[in-house]
């Protein structure tokens, strides 16, 4: 293992620094061509198309789409059966996550003034989601309730999900937390393929308002066609996470939750930030160590190797503000008064908040949501939430005297505007007044 | 004119139905071509490319983007030097904007379980917007004040505008909207170089966060390829209005409504949907004689005999229906007893109730936003707002007994996904607890 290691003293610090967390966002142009052809040939197509593709890439021998139906009683015999200690811990997990995401719930609200006058938003929820779901190793049942509880807080009626079985046999896990989330109805396809017919609907699978889950450059090119048709969520880059440590905690903890992220992509990034010089080199040293016994230490090691990083800052403040740079999707205050730096975090997906927060509670079980956003993103956006599948109209309702004190000023800006229809349109209502 | 005329009861009305409101949203690739080059281009020579673009295509002859720059002064002089009831009308409608918004704001929540756990979410504004503006004739500046308002409402501290000056001098109706709505600083640029100046900065232009607000098919190709390194907002189609009249409002008055949508653009959609026959021909009778009346009656004609329509439906009931397929940016429910076919629409960017609520009022002076999803978006996302500025960041505070509880959902539920890092990061706190 040679994890990078900086200083924010060292005089190429900032150029050190750029390089380490430069994000490359490049897509690949083939891919999209590729993936936008499919797309076209399941508009065009339908069914015939789904089930063509699902064949082939999939390796699988259907004769119609209705056979990669799985319905209601299909999910809730996954979870049935699953083992005890499974069951026990996605149904804790799912009740632990609705009840954080009921508190999300947006309420509708209005305003009445003197006049009579009312204003408002009115918060509805989207009438149909689509869920992607990858398939083979990266199928997690995890992030199956992260993005379908939501829509099913939110109210969303329809939830379908989709994903592939290239297999041939279903990931059980994956269908129980589709249960567990309100899912209702599941097809067993993939890849751009199911992003198109979730878009456009086919004879078998409806067409959805919104779609989301994580997916291949495949899927990621074919919602990014699709988006406008329908709405999607973000799409997501590597993931990330950023320890805070003041030598405090345990380097071995340390050490395992710069390896939890690793150990998801060779992209991941892990990155420790310490004010102490010391505690830098136990957790090297850890990291030496402990990754000999881990199951999946080619994946950590490349990712330590290539995107890591252990950076020794002047002091805890000096770390805030270098995390803010980076905005990263996970961020780990594992320091000792870890509330008085809260407010000095401004951009981050999530923030786990004293040394007993390692992020993979919250990717599990503790109740926010951990699709979140990467690559810098946290600068402007937020974790899914209830917010992304519950859309707000604005209701207006102008009483007689409103209409000619609004009339007037519209009036006004409306001629500055040369917009003369809105003025007459505003204008009429004032008139009205005036006669009676 | 000839408006289109249908009705529900007619044989081919559902083919007929589809042609109308049929969104062609496809993008011509030269023109996605031409502006990312600009954008490219601006983002590797900066200041130096955008006095070229500027200069070339706003007739300018600057010789530094320092030129440009308005300052806060500039913005307030504009203001004071407006005619008093343009002033007057300005300022009131940036109030009720203002007051309108500040309902909107997300306030941070944390709930507390009984072992100590505390897990909420955060709300932060956005540190820095970028607001553009169209020049020339289609600066509105009712737009700058619906469009920075709710990002100063939000409390985002850094708002630069950006407006490009193709006759060489400001609109200054703009220029006193932006002070009006907490503009700081302002430069005198537009088209793709002015995106990709916010986006990347210049050695002159700060980079944002996050950019908005309208503009042409330049600016709309510069921001999709933006997007990622910065927030974007929706991309706007066309402007929409459908009218629901129960015939007992003035046919004058809704005529000049559809000619209120009509006026922005030949591209502009207005419908009515009337359960009266009769009704539907005054109003056809009345846009034929109002017509001739109006300044920008060859825009509002093309509009109305290309994308118009006056359909006649069974019911008012039948004529929700109707429009929820449209999920229009505005509805006005024109119709006695208004309210109580609210819950009757589902998808709308801003539903206007009753016969004086005329979509100018909204558009100009009620409070609400008018920055709408349009091109049947309504059915997934919502207005402008608060929302847009403010982003939401987990936090997570897990206890000592809360890390053992969690810890071991964790570790089954990691083990169910082959992370075995999660798992070991997760029971290092529970053995933690169990050691004491």
């Amino acid at each position: 293992m040679s994890i990078r290691r900086l200083n924010t003293q060292q005089p190429d610090f900032a150029a050190k620094f750029s390089e380490l967390v430069a994000v490359d966002s490049s897509v690949d142009p083939e891919i999209t061509r590729r993936a936008e052809a499919i797309v076209q040939d399941v508009r065009a197509r339908g069914d015939e198309a789904v089930l063509e593709y699902t064949n082939r890439f999939d390796h699988m021998d259907a004769k119609s789409v209705a056979e990669f139906r799985l319905t209601e009683d299909d999910l809730k015999e996954a979870l049935e059966t699953l083992p005890k200690d499974q069951k026990d811990a996605l149904t804790q997990a799912a009740q632990r996550i609705r009840e954080f995401h009921e508190h999300e719930l947006g309420q509708s609200w209005s305003i009445t003034e003197e006049d009579g006058t009312k204003l408002g938003i009115r918060y509805i929820p989207l009438d149909s989601v689509g869920l992607y779901v990858p398939g083979g190793k990266a199928a997690y049942p995890s992030s199956v309730l992260m993005n379908a509880m939501p829509a099913h807080v939110a109210g969303c009626k329809k939830i379908v999900m989709v994903v592939p079985t290239p297999g041939g046999k279903p990931n059980q896990l994956v269908l129980a937390a589709a249960c567990l989330a309100g899912v209702k109805e599941c097809y067993t396809i993939g890849g751009a393929q199911a992003i198109a017919a979730l878009a456009y609907g086919t004879e078998t699978i409806p067409a959805v308002d919104k779609i989301v889950g994580p997916g291949n450059a495949y899927v990621a090119a074919a919602k990014r066609y699709v988006f406008g048709t329908v709405g999607i969520d973000m799409i997501a880059g590597p993931s990330e996470i950023l320890v805070i440590c003041d030598g405090k905690t345990n380097p071995d903890w340390i050490a395992m939750d710069l390896f939890s992220q690793a150990e998801h992509d060779e992209l991941a990034q892990a990155i420790l930030l310490t004010d102490d010089a010391e505690f830098a080199d136990k957790v090297a040293e850890s990291i030496d160590r402990q990754i000999k016994g881990m199951s999946r230490k080619d994946i950590i090691s490349a990712s330590l190797n290539n995107r890591g990083a252990i950076i020794v800052t002047r002091s805890i403040e000096e770390a805030c503000k270098v995390a803010d740079t980076i905005a990263p999707e996970h961020l780990e205050l594992s320091v000792q008064d870890a509330d008085k730096y809260i407010d000095q975090i401004h951009h981050a997906g999530a923030l786990f908040v004293g040394p007993y927060t390692c992020e993979a509670l919250g990717d599990y079980c503790a109740g926010p949501n951990h699709v979140l956003p990467t690559s810098r993103t946290a600068r402007y956006s937020s974790p899914l939430g209830v917010w992304d599948f519950q859309k707000r109209m604005s209701v207006l309702k102008v009483s007689k005297h409103g209409a000619e004190k609004l009339g007037r000023i519209a009036d006004v800006l409306a001629r500055g505007e040369f917009l003369t229809a809105h003025a007459a349109s505003a204008m009429y209502r004032v008139h009205d007044l005036e006669k009676k």
